[in-house]
């Protein structure tokens, strides 16, 4: 099928042993072989999203970083603390695969007729390998790429374009008319912002810096509250009255941040419905979802937002599993018919995977910086 | 009807003055009517239970207390901080009636049948004030108390028992098969011990004291967990691989407990189902309901709890619309007919509406302390 049998390919994988040092390598894995309903992807483009930093340098000091290895098989090490190793006892010794989506180009396929009608399609796959050359992917898990499209544009369109439409999905689901994000500035703030003006869906943004407040502006937000503002409780307040948002989507995952969003929806419910006193607070329910970790200090909150209210993780696949197969497919659809307006993202740098493993570029991707997002050619110098 | 028109009778009232005074007091207010559903109460016991302190003393500075007035008709105020009018905004310069729950008799009815026909019986009654001498209320709302049922026996079987109940249906509909409950050696909890005893429930207690274990274990408690204790971490674990609790109630509502619960959840999900290695954690979905506010401290918790997990808060009479009415009605029929048993309540002290008002009962009372419940007598002293 195009491969040859026992080809190998590379594949970076992250492992923590068990003295507490972390390791980057690349490794020389036999090109996998698709089963029956999979097809096998040339991997051409895999961004590295915040969610993947997580398994990539998990509690790692940065500061120790040190280059290894050889120019086209790097390593690169770095201590892990003491007290965090307890977080990632389940994974010491495992080398472990990264990357959560990807695109490329089909080039084997499995005996199944969809996965036969795939071969030479450009895809994009979800999963959590995607810093590979290549690798195998259920053909009913990916993305067929429109015509035209790239894989620099397909990239990132499992992450960041379907959480952001499940995030409208579930406000709806939920009862609520209009939303909060925060870190809005980020290629997700950005699409869910196209995507609520397209709708016409209420959105707060919250971003942490005056130029970003801008960024958002210039594609048409009318709600962006700078939290660095010091009128940021007010104008928190003004847009949550304006447009009704009773649930929010959290990034920052740390800090008070929060308790202040649900604590100023509901003062904007008493302003708007002026009711009795009651001690309990308003009836009017406000959900909170974490689904980011950008700020790793614990959540502080004091309960002073009565008590009806929520809080919890929100996670993309099983979300999508809750929403059931119909609607993820309408939602994917979406996303390929609005691949180059509403979905696209923006890359700080294209790398290879042996510049992926070059401290200086890992301090740079690390940062999570709003307008920082790194793009990976996993076919990039390495033929 | 056995009421003279005209009469009066003393009710308590809380105000909260635009100066920042708390003022407590008796007032003389005329009989209330009942309307043609609706049942004349003469009230015979009410407790104080830690939800009615916050309509009752608000955030005001105890230290400050001052008594005043008459023997018959006192009246005690007490400093609010600045920083927390705030908090009361809503109820500056309006006297509040108290009491969320009480029994009396009824002696006399609207002209409906339903009203006429409970003339004479003994009944528990929900509502906002209690802590007077006569009130009106709904007909449907009652609970009609057994034969031989007295007032103290029936004044707290409202929120405690049916908020018990609702713990352990709220715990069944959302899916979950044992729970959690803290500050366990309460009123409530020890009714809770005896529900989920009878009920073959999972029940992990938690408890802040070492007395407070002795006292559960008298009750029949398997789990008791001390948080003072220095093997707090690993008894809650143990306890909670024991009995699979994934839900939790929890009345101190500030602090690191609630997160400490949920992050014993996720350990005790991966000792009892070995996982593959996720960065999001388990997929055991994980709820705690805050229903109370012993702990004055911020809510602070680091997510490490993984992303299935949800936080909110907890609170009857929504809890039992929610469930709707023949729920509701089944609940309260567990309460009369087990009201001696499962149900019964201690109380520390019976008072009088004007011992109330005594500064130093009030110190007292204030204090929440496991086993210092106060009872209200409104006929006492003051015929």
């Amino acid at each position: 099928m195009g491969m040859q049998h026992g080809a190998m390919a590379l594949q970076l994988r992250s492992l923590v042993t068990a003295q507490g040092e972390l390791q980057l390598s690349l490794v020389d894995v036999p090109v996998p072989q698709p089963g029956d309903h999979e097809v096998l992807v040339r991997m051409e483009a895999a961004p590295i999203n915040p969610s993947d930093l997580g398994m990539l340098l998990g509690p790692a000091d940065l500061g120790t970083l040190r280059a290894g290895g050889t120019p086209d098989r790097p390593v690169v090490t770095a201590r892990i603390p003491d007290a965090a190793m307890k977080s990632v006892a389940a994974r010491v010794g495992v080398p472990m695969p990264v990357g959560i989506e990807g695109a490329g180009v089909v080039v084997a396929a499995g005996v199944s007729g969809a996965a036969q009608s795939l071969i030479g399609k450009r895809v994009a796959a979800p999963g959590g390998s995607a810093y590979s050359q290549y690798r195998c992917v259920r053909a009913d898990e990916l993305l067929v790429l429109p015509d035209g499209a790239s894989a620099v544009d397909g990239a990132s369109c499992f992450v960041n374009p379907l959480t952001a439409l499940a995030m409208t999905e579930t406000m709806r689901r939920e009862g609520h008319k209009a939303l909060v994000h925060t870190a809005a500035a980020s290629n997700l703030g950005q699409m869910l912002q196209r995507i609520c003006t397209q709708d016409g869906i209420g959105l707060v943004n919250v971003v942490r810096r005056a130029e970003q407040v801008q960024l958002l502006r210039d594609i048409g937000a009318a709600h962006v509250c700078d939290s660095s503002s010091p009128t940021f409780s007010e104008d928190l307040l003004e847009a949550l009255v304006a447009t009704g948002a009773t649930i929010a989507f959290d990034a920052t995952g740390g800090g008070t941040l929060a308790g202040q969003i649900l604590s100023a929806m509901e003062a904007a419910a008493g302003r708007s419905t002026p009711q009795q006193f009651s001690r309990y607070g308003s009836t009017v329910f406000k959900q909170l979802y974490f689904y980011g970790g950008l700020d790793p200090r614990p959540v502080t909150f004091q309960r002073n937002f009565g008590m009806a209210w929520g809080m919890g993780g929100f996670l993309l696949f099983p979300k999508l599993e809750q929403f059931g197969e119909e609607t993820t497919r309408r939602l994917k659809q979406r996303v390929a018919a609005e691949l180059k307006s509403t979905f696209s993202s923006h890359y700080a740098q294209q790398v290879s995977l042996a510049e992926m493993l070059d401290p200086e570029v890992i301090a740079v991707y690390a940062r999570r910086a709003t307008g920082a997002k790194y793009l990976v050619l996993p076919g990039k110098g390495l033929e």
